[in-house]
Parts: C-alpha cells; structure tokens; sequence
C-alpha cells in the first residue's frame, strides 16, 4: 500500500498542510522544514504527483458546512470545532443557510460546487438516517457529522449515544440510586434506543432491575417532560433517580417534581442529556447532564476531512465519547465525580 | 452627480447583480435583458468603467459574517435573511467561528481579506457599541447588524428597540392594564433604556402613570425573572401586567408569579422580548413577545452590502421594527390583536 499524505504528516511531525506546501513549493515554510518534509517524503515513497492530482488542483482552500439545525444548538459548536481543526491550514468554512428542503439543499450544493470547495461536512438536528448528499457527477469528499447516511461507505462521525446512556445509568448507580426511571424522546430516533441501551447495560452492571413500566417515550420538550413526571406519580412508581433522553426533558421533569412536593436530589436525582448551557444551568437545582461533546466532535470532523481532502479515504460510521458535566441535580456526592 | 449601479438596477429592474453580468459580459443572460441593461445604463450615463474598477476587480462573490453570538441564537437568523438576500446574486456567506477576542477577531480578518471577501457583516450578541472592525490598510464595504459601533460614519442596521417596547406597552394598555411593571437588563445596556423608553412613551399616551418602583433591572437571566417577581410581591406592589426585557426573564417571572398564587394573565399579563420560540412557547402559558424580526434584518443588511458593494455608501444608523408575537401570557383580548 503505497504511503498516505497523513503517513507523511505523521512521520515528519508536521500538519496535511505544510507537507502539501513543502511538497508543492507553495506557501512559507522555514528551508530546513521544507528540506525534513521531503526527505520523509521521499523515504516513505510517497510520490509529489498524486499531491499535485489530489491536493492542489483546483483547491480553493474552503470547504462547505451544510447544515439542517435552524437554531445553531448543534451546528455552532460543531462550526467552533471544524474551524479550529482547520484555521491551521488557512482553510475557510462556508456555512450554508440551514434547511431541511431538499430543493434548497440541491441549490446549496450547486453554490459550493460552484465555488469549488475542497470538500463538504454536512449535519443535521439529529442522529437519524438521511439519504445522502447528491453531487451529481462530481467527485468531492464528504463528511457527515452528527449526521447518520443510508449509505454504508459514507464516513460518519456521530457522538456515542450508548455511551452516554451508560455513563448516566453508572454515575446514578455509583451514587446509590437503585430504581432508576427513563423518559425519553420518540422511540424512532436511534439516539433514543441507543442511550436507553446504554443505561440498560450499565443497570445490569450494577445488579439493578430493568423496569419497562418505568421508561416513557415521548416529544423532545419540556411539558413532555412535566406530563411524564405526573403519570409516574399518578401510577403510584417507585423511582430515586430519572435519566433523561434531552435537558429539555430534564428540565420539564424536575419542573414537575417540585411542584408534586418531590425533592431533587433527595428524593430524585437527575440526569439530562446535551448538557445545553442555557437550559441545564436554569434549572432549579441545575441539570447533571452527559455532553456530546460537539465541538470536538467538530474537531475531529475537520481533520478527517483534511485527510480525505488528502487522498485519505475514511468510510464507516466512528462514534466519539460522551462527557459527564456535574452540576447539582443528583447531590453531594457528585462534586467528586465527573468524568 | 453620476449614476450609480443602483440606479442602473432601479431603472432598469433588475438587480445589481444582473446589471454587473449585463455590463460585463459574464454570468448567463438573456440576450434582451443584456441589451435592456446596457441601454439603460447609457441612457443614465453609467460609465462600465467604474464597475469594472469598483465592482469587478478582485471580485469573489463571497462575504464575511463575523459574529460574537456563541450560542448562534441570534447570528443564525441574521445569516437565514443574508443568505436569502445575497443567494439571488450567487455571493456565498463565510461565517467566522463567533468569538469575543480582538486577536481572533484580527486572524479572521485577515483570514477573510486574504480569501478577497467583497464585502464584511458584523453582528454581536448585544445592540452596545464595540470598536469599529479593524481592516489595516484594506478598503472594504463594512456593515454592523445587531451590532452598534464607536463610528458615525459606519453603517448599522439595529431593531427598533424604542419602538419594541412601545408595542408591548400599547399592546397590554389596549387589554386594560392600568398598572405595568417593568423587569429587565442591566441598565448599561442601549437596548434596555431604549425598551424602557418606548414601555413609557406608550403608557404616557395611554394616560397610566410611570411609577420608578416597579421598574427592575438586573441580569439577563430566568433567575433574575424569579427574584425581581418575589421582590415586587415581597414589598406589596400592586401591578396588573409585566413588561419584561428579554424572554428568559418573563419565563422567570411567570414561574414565579404561578408559585406565588398568581394567575397568568388572569391577575398579571405577561410580555417578553426576543421571540425565542424554545423559551417563549415552552413557558406556562406560552408567552406574548416581541420579535425583533433578526430575519428581516440580516435580509436588509445583505441588500445594503450589496449596495455598498456595488459603490453606494450608506453611512448611519437605521433601526427596522420590531413585531408583536401573541401567545396566551396576555388574556383572551389578544387572539384579535398582534401587529
């Protein structure tokens, strides 16, 4: 297998970018980086010309960022994370109008071909399969980023929802928690399986009991959230803790305990999910939460996309781990944890 | 005075982008629109010439959004109405990583210069004003939105924030509320004495009193919201509605009001600011607010950068208005109202 431009980076200890100039006299490089580079280079066998095919022609130094999150929630902190992976090598973002219209997404795709980007990360509101994007006859790498693709030879970076699931399930447990009750968001979203499987697994280590009666799923909202509570508290349900699939969720539910005379920590702990600043730090106490981590989730995004930009293929779905962000909602013991 | 390519467009009905294609021989026209262009455009005496130095040169078709708004709530849809205003004329949108350090603010200039940007859109995450956008030795049209700068010769395009809360203070003395308190952000802010100002030149025309005591500032904050309710009723003042400065504060301040025995909008009708649908639908009951309209805003700024672009200056400050939003914070009146 003939050597790689990331092969090259990673021997000579520099970025894609500066073997690229060092290879293609282009940019400033110090003379003796230039001279390390190529000897690398040429003692890997990596041979300038497929650079030269690869890299250089035709590249514009931007790449597109097509997004379908209409309140930036999502795609901001992915944006944050792709342009610090990518301000390195002076390449600019184009973020696209978000929109979940096919029509207008075609006419974004024509616009960033147009301008010749040197590749696309395209993202969504949420981890769900989407078909994928249409180029035409163009040839361009693409990234989808918390973004799922009925395609198996897609490359996929999505954050790991069983993980973030089963961090939940574990710090509850450790805190001594035992019946731990899930409200969640529609059971069609495979982050909604996923994160339930994950505190599953993670109760089952523990020794703790699986209660189906115990796990509701329902919109992504606040009153969901409250409506939930009040059921499991009509129903008469034992429960000390609640993982919940959103912090928004979160956020309804502790609402909803308050206002039936409930503790939180103390006769409930809980958890939410996207560690969303605005909502997890309003709530009364503020939401423990498991972050996705999208800004490096962005990072990441960015450099693998470099590298296909590179020549580097990378098909396949990676996930990255999730954070657990401690704040006051399942009590004392949490100012020791955290992950 | 000679003519300038928005008169050529004006005149000739078309936009500034077609008469540039029109007089360039570049883009894809229809032969008679061409020709109806040139025409006009030699009847109004337009010199090619000028366009091709001020238009054409070193064009790119791109522009720069630099932003300080972290969470994207109020830069995403300022970049909605750009895109929709700029996408006709094929210009794409860079958006800089949002950021409230000078020095990165100074690398993504640089940045943008270095990429040939046609134009540069400022937006902040408050109306207060910063330093004026430092372009070295660079001549490039600058457009301040939602943002206010040290400079009278800039161009800034604001929400009428005056006249935002004039349509609050009109809109609860229509409904019959005699007594209106005021809670809101610091007092530091533009925006808030602006809000404040308009609250009190409508409740002077509707005849009701101005009475300092129920008049609060404090944070930008849901908590804030709560305290300053439980203050006003801890002291025993009497008030039938509540203008607050932002949504997060009446959500806040509606919780509060519920926890304290008070009926919403029964006993106090309930308006907020911004519009941010996840906060104002997701409060009990959803809330009244006024929306800035940051849609129609990024609309009009790309209009006016495309102007400046093509050598128009549009030096000052204009404000556009806001509109009034109604929910179910305000009582059964409001279903006939909004604006």
């Amino acid at each position: 297998m003939p050597a790689k431009i990331v092969d090259v980076a990673r021997e000579a200890g520099v970025s894609v970018g500066t073997v690229s100039k060092a290879l293609n006299d282009r940019g400033q490089l110090k003379p003796h980086t230039r001279a390390h580079v190529r000897a690398v280079a040429e003692r890997l066998g990596f041979r300038p010309n497929d650079l030269a095919q690869s890299l250089l022609r035709g590249r514009s130094f931007t790449i597109g960022l097509i997004s379908s999150d209409r309140f930036g929630r999502f795609s901001i902190p992915l944006l944050e994370g792709i342009e610090e992976a990518l301000d390195p090598e002076r390449i600019a973002v184009f973020l696209c109008k978000p929109t979940d219209d096919p029509e207008h997404e075609r006419r974004h795709v024509a616009a960033l071909l147009a301008k010749r980007v040197d590749g696309i990360i395209v993202t969504a509101r949420r981890t769900d399969p989407r078909r994928p994007l249409d180029l035409g006859r163009e040839v361009l790498p693409v990234l989808y980023a918390y973004a799922r693709v009925e395609d198996d030879a897609a490359t996929c970076l999505l954050p790991d929802d069983f993980g973030g699931g089963h961090l939940a399930g574990q710090h509850l447990a450790r805190l001594g928690r035992r019946a731990i009750a899930h409200i969640t968001g529609p059971d069609r979203f495979d982050a909604v399986r996923q994160r339930r499987d994950g505190l599953r697994a993670a109760m089952r280590e523990a020794g703790l009991p699986w209660r189906e009666e115990l796990v509701l799923s329902g919109p992504w909202s606040e009153s969901w959230g409250r409506e939930a509570v009040t059921r499991l508290l009509a129903e008469r349900r034992r429960f000390d803790a609640l993982f919940c699939g959103s912090d928004q969720i979160a956020r309804g539910a502790v609402d909803a305990l308050r206002e039936h005379g409930k503790a939180v920590p103390g006769d409930v702990a809980v958890v939410g999910f996207d560690n969303w600043e605005i909502v997890a730090a309003e709530t009364r106490p503020p939401l423990t939460s498991i972050d996705p981590d999208l800004m490096e989730l962005g990072r990441q995004a960015g450099l693998r996309l470099l590298a296909m930009i590179g020549g580097e293929s990378q098909p396949g779905t990676t996930t990255l781990p999730c954070r657990l962000v401690v704040r006051q909602s399942c009590g004392a013991a949490e100012t020791r944890t955290a992950a």
